[in-house]
């Protein structure tokens, strides 16, 4: 059993990338709209809804705190449908994603998304449930309903992954 | 050339229910889920995104402040795709409304929506574009792209409608 402390990098959109998109208003493109009152930042991220009767829904989710150091014990992936998460308490919050490898997570990478940063996993890729910090934190989240199963879990038995620190602001 | 008042009502499920989803916690199905860590408000609204090629994406829309009494002199509607408004600056804002009345609005029904309301404007529901109060104010929206044209205003010739006031906190 080896054991990895994951550092934990600012979440930026270049490096999450390949795990789906960064729902912030930086960097984006900006359409002047309703009579020049309403900046949109269009299309940050896109809804995925996949197979047969397949919807898009929004909830929120109020997610309690985790405190450091935290163990990865598991991820999990929504083969179905993407997964979106905006905060609305503007609380910075851990990100954590794994590359795919082989129907099952890869080494997990962990990110701060800032509290004006959202993220949208693309369907199919491995993360782990919520993670606020400090405080319980609500999100607005869009996601996927509809028949089939849309929810993998994988625990893992041949390493741990610890976050133990931050980094600094 | 009639002129009404519209009175401002506070926001509720029952009331806006002719014209969509309200987005709130309160009173929603709410589920446990991450082992215990997350409550899911579950299913609060749906995205609706009609025709070939048509997505449902996510946006941020920074709303300039508008300010009392306030003329409301057009509504639009998106005939092809359901748009959601959640705030993400906790600070109220005025929904404005309309049943149709044959491919235009009737007299618009104004609502204050909380800081912890959202709106989603089913498809094909006139409504007034975004009325941020007091500041610069962003939400996070979630409508529809692609082919085909989704934009119908509609500007009042035969009547005048203003918002003096708010309800009383």
């Amino acid at each position: 059993m080896r054991t990895e402390i994951l550092p934990v990098r600012p979440l930026t959109k270049a490096a999450f990338a390949p795990f789906g998109s960064v729902i912030e208003t930086d960097g984006a493109e900006r359409r002047l709209i309703n009579g020049g009152t309403t900046e949109r930042f269009h299309a940050l991220a896109e809804a995925t809804a996949l197979g047969e009767g397949a919807r898009a829904i929004i909830s929120i989710f109020r997610g309690q705190p985790f405190a450091l150091p935290l163990e990865i014990a598991m991820l999990e992936r929504h083969p179905l449908g993407s997964q979106a998460f905006v905060p609305l308490d503007r609380r910075p919050y851990l990100v954590v994603v794994a590359p795919d490898a082989g129907d099952r997570p890869g080494d997990p990478l962990a990110f701060l998304a800032s509290g004006i940063q959202g993220v949208n996993y693309a369907a199919g890729t491995w993360h782990h449930p919520l993670l606020a910090l400090d405080s319980a934190s609500e999100f607005v989240v869009v996601d996927r309903a509809g028949p089939g199963d849309n929810l993998q879990e994988y625990f893992f038995s041949d390493a741990r992954f610890r976050i133990e620190s931050l980094p600094d602001a």
